[in-house]
Order: structure tokens, then C-alpha cells, then sequence
């Protein structure tokens, strides 16, 4: 079967997130108002063969701890549906 | 009010998404089969205090045509809601 598989990967809580709070300064100095907490992550999306479901997310979380996730840093989470849906 | 923003950052479908091959590419060497359509995009979250919910995406539009988004290659998904839910 063939799935849409979705991973947000996303900083920690209580980890400095340099990206964001870049884009939280630009933003107020650009004029915004009220903004707080501002975090920046990934999205990775992709199709994937699978036999099930849970293959499917078995794989996808493989490839969050090869690749695509630094787990000290970041957290990750990981939506899955069949194609065609 | 204040709320919990979330804006999804994607390349638009037919452009070439370079980071996206890269992660194929590198998932496929490590292994992995079954894999298409690699996409990394980006997300950021953030608190932002606003009036409602429509001034609040108002303004999340507004940050994204100044400074979120390219939207030349990418589109953007806004979602928001009250803080506390």
C-alpha cells in the first residue's frame, strides 16, 4: 500500500531555537505586535511503500533517528494516511 | 485574546524542491525503499495576541507575504487557535 506520510520535526521545549528567535526580532521590527514564543522546524513530507500502517510508521521513525531528527535537540512527529484519501 | 499560531511553509507542487531530493537520495542510500515525493518544508509556531481569530490570521498572512514565506516557490497553511484549549 502506498501512504502520504507527514514528519514535523520540531525543537524541544527549554532548547535555544536561534532560527526563531530571529524571526520573532525581524518580525517585531518589521512592526508586528504581541508575538512570543516563536519555533521554527521542519516538515517532511513524502509517499511511502508499505505493507501496512505500521510498517509505515515503523519506517518513518527508523528514518527520524538515521537522519532526519537530531533526538537532543528535537522532537518529531509523525502522521500517516493511506494515498488516494 | 491571545492564540497558538502554527504556519506550514511547503515548495509549491513542480518546483524543484532541492532539499527534498537530498533527503531521497540519502534515505535510498541508507536503505529505505519504497520512497517519492520527498518534500521538506517548514513550520513555525508561535503566541500572538490579536483582537480574534480572523486578526490574528490576518496578520499571519501578512508576515508570510513579508518575511515567512517565498511566494514565488512556496505556499503556506495558517492555522490558529486560542491559547488555554
Amino acid at each position: 500500500m502506498i501512504f502520504m506520510a507527514e514528519v514535523l520535526i520540531t525543537p524541544r521545549e527549554g532548547v535555544l531555537d536561534t532560527q526563531g528567535k530571529a524571526v520573532e526580532k525581524t518580525l517585531t521590527r518589521l512592526g508586528y505586535k504581541g508575538l512570543s514564543e516563536v519555533r521554527v522546524g521542519k516538515i517532511v513530507r513524502m509517499k511511502i511503500e508499505a505493507a501496512g500502517e505500521k510498517e509505515a510508521i515503523v519506517d518513518l521513525e527508523s528514518m527520524c533517528s538515521d537522519l532526519l531528527c537530531n533526538d537532543l535537540v528535537e522532537t518529531y512527529n509523525i502522521s500517516v494516511k493511506e494515498a488516494g484519501q
